[in-house]
């Protein structure tokens, strides 16, 4: 017999939502329902180059999308500015809502989106595509055992791509009106995350932000980099930036092993990932050599991050559907905890690269 | 003919002079000729056990290495605190130094060392094997290559390996009135070293120690780290540590290029060492991959790297005693850099984080 599927409207035809209407595709679960833009000529033309079925919705505003009674959930690609009013009226709509990072500006207006999911009883998730991947779970494995990894000391998270000239002048993640954490936002929120997620989602005691951040001329971020301390002494540093060339590391070393990643946002390819694996390493006999060699591993999947993620986004929407359970609360308090971190980092480089405590 | 070789002599018996002895034997242009120690037993034992030929001389005292006429330049492998007396006598006594690392305690006794040598006309050189390692030289002609890695904006160098509790109680480089520096000083020198290799040894404006560094009781630096930050916008972040596991990282990336290596002190295996490289690294369509994909790069050599490093320093030495030329000033220069910047860290640790400018 076969399931009904979760049926998602899209609001906007962000270039990032065309990699999201492939995953809703290729998702089991879940399918393409609706398109809404303020032209309706662009929505159409989204819509017949990606994959919708001809009885989609095509809509004119992003409102129509909301009030289609059809549309179980919406992906809301938006710029960052727009989240707050668009992500509280779809859960105001009752429409689950996996909003694309950053997902706000601050934390204060990520609670009142997550008060408005709680209040309609709606699902949250942030598309952090990278999460879903079964490499990330095979990493965390490794990171959670503690004679393999031991404890955790020190993290290190590098997000960069280098933008083109022509992003630098117009893309919506340099203008202080629409994304206007930037770098911080579009790539810094990776690193945090990745931080955090090594760290078990231990909140850091203190965030100083580096000294030496490039903002273009209206002040937004294009590369910046912080230090992070834990009550127990764990440490991290990460670096985002749209000014070097692209890379995607994370690095997390702990008493008896070392985790490298180098691809941890996209996978160097769909199918098969990796990651290095060190632990208990020593020196040879005259320290001319490693004794154990830290060792590869391959992760592969036939179902893409993306579509992993709006499988599970799916999963917990039907779960809402069909037994009438609360949504999950994992993913909202997650993602919290990334935006207080980089809602220090940013207020960290405002007082001058004094440290920042953590509270609630 | 066989050429005359450089005969070295050995200020005591530390477990690294095992090492060394090995690749003053391998070196085709240098032969053990001498080792001294405080103790006699230990200097005949450490000869029979570390290949020195029936020939050598076996001393009771470093001074009687630093009196014999035939010896001709020194491998000094004693605690940081005793460097300055020995180094210079040696140096006074004509001998040609070859002086683990970190040279000095601070740059001033660095001056006073390298004044020495000097005005006594003798080679002096660090024991950083890994500056000589032919792998290096590959890495720096990708970093140097403007095409493939366009003009350098961060480099992050990571150095650590966890030390068993006896030598976290017992080893010299954990006592306050011999290795000061700790962590910094034997790990955290190599850190600064690579750093300012990639930056072609421009020396950055500002040094910003990380928060969060461990002490030992006795105050000595078990783990830290440093942001730098360079007039032009490149910056860079370290951490070196005691407490993790083995790590040795270098990761610069470019406006267009990305280098990782993980093995950069002591490569994985004696033979090969490899690195990755990326180039002009950019998304496929759907940012569902990468294009081009890093490549590995192996670099194989048949003498190991402190092989390399002895043969590079009996070159100079020899080229000194056989045309009267003045010595290399290359590595003095280099190794004054690396002290200067490590000074800097540790005032800016002792001063609460805050900032130090570095002057010449």
């Amino acid at each position: 017999m076969a399931e009904t599927p979760i049926r998602f409207g899209i609001l906007g035809c962000a270039t990032i939502a065309r990699k999201l209407s492939r995953a809703i595709t290729l998702s089991p679960i879940s399918s393409l329902y609706a398109v809404g833009s303020r032209s309706l000529d662009k929505a159409k033309k989204f819509a017949a180059e990606n994959g919708f079925p001809p009885s989609a919705k095509i809509y004119g505003s992003y409102e129509a999308v909301l009030d289609d009674p059809n549309v179980d959930a919406v992906y809301i690609p938006l710029p960052t500015s727009l989240h707050l009013k668009w992500a509280v009226l779809a859960a105001e709509k009752k429409k689950h809502l996996l909003l694309e990072k950053p997902v706000a500006l601050n934390v204060a207006e990520f609670d009142r989106i997550i008060e408005a999911c709680e209040a309609n009883g709606v699902q949250f998730m942030d598309g952090s595509m990278w999460m879903h991947h079964p490499r990330t779970a095979k990493m965390k494995e490794f990171l959670s055992d503690s004679k393999r990894f031991g404890q955790l000391k020190m993290v290190h998270s590098f997000s960069s791509f280098a933008a083109s000239d022509d992003f630098l002048k117009n893309d919506i993640r340099v203008k202080p009106d629409l994304d206007s954490l930037g770098a911080l936002g579009g790539l810094g929120w990776y690193c945090i995350s990745s931080i955090l997620w090594a760290a078990d989602y231990e909140l850091p005691k203190t965030v100083t932000a580096l000294r030496g951040p490039v903002l273009n001329e209206a002040g937004v971020i294009l590369a910046c980099g912080s230090s992070l301390q834990w009550e127990d002494g764990k440490t991290s540093t990460f670096h985002c930036s749209f000014l070097s060339n692209l890379t995607l590391d994370i690095t997390a070393i702990g008493t008896k092993g070392t985790l490298h990643v180098h691809d941890f946002i996209v996978p160097h390819q769909e199918r098969a990932a990796s990651f290095s694996a060190a632990s208990q390493t020593g020196f040879t006999e005259l320290v001319s050599g490693w004794v154990p060699l830290p060792s590869q591993h391959v992760v592969t999947t036939d179902l893409s991050q993306e579509a992993c993620m709006v499988r599970e986004f799916s999963r917990l929407v039907k779960r809402i559907k069909e037994s009438g359970s609360k949504p999950e609360t994992k993913w909202p308090s997650i993602i919290r905890k990334t935006q207080l971190v980089l809602d220090a980092v940013k207020e960290s480089i405002e007082k001058g690269f004094e440290p920042v405590q953590i509270g609630d």
